[in-house]
């Protein structure tokens, strides 16, 4: 049970930053206000929370004009899926 | 998904507390020792979650003399139970 322990992740112990994660993995990407919309956030809140997940490498963003609005989406990067699935095998594993 | 974030419990966020919360539902009860070799936890930092857990009433203990030495045996609640299911379920709907 301790190395099950160590494979859940921190950066996904806030339920938060475990939202968006499954958001990013469920969705193939999805733009700021779709995110809060979506988790229910300020934009504060959610700007914390993708600014710890982008240092972790866990997802990108990508910067458009949309209408001539600037529109950011966010993806979950190759190191984020495999990280999220880690965590998930790991709740999975302590459950048996 | 706002919903299902409400249905995270804050309690459940730090994964030892998940890991012991998992280890009493899945056992019928685990004394102090039992707890802290199998999560590989220090004496203070089981006590410091076991104290967070019993104050929500997620878990209860007993105390009982083994071999004339006090030994501490600890239990889900019922209430504790369904707190984790309903954890457990909300992760499984993130998923989805």
């Amino acid at each position: 049970m301790k190395e099950v322990l160590k494979n859940l992740d921190k950066a996904f112990e806030n339920r938060i930053r475990l939202g968006i994660m499954s958001a990013l993995v469920v969705n193939d990407n999805l733009d700021f206000n779709s995110l809060k919309n979506l988790l229910g956030l300020t934009d504060g809140n959610l700007a914390s929370h993708l600014k710890t997940l982008k240092k972790k490498e866990y997802i990108t963003y990508k910067k458009e004009f949309l209408n001539r609005k600037p529109n950011t989406n966010y993806f979950a990067t190759n190191k984020g899926i495999a990280a999220f699935k880690k965590h998930i095998n790991a709740i999975e594993q302590l459950l048996k």
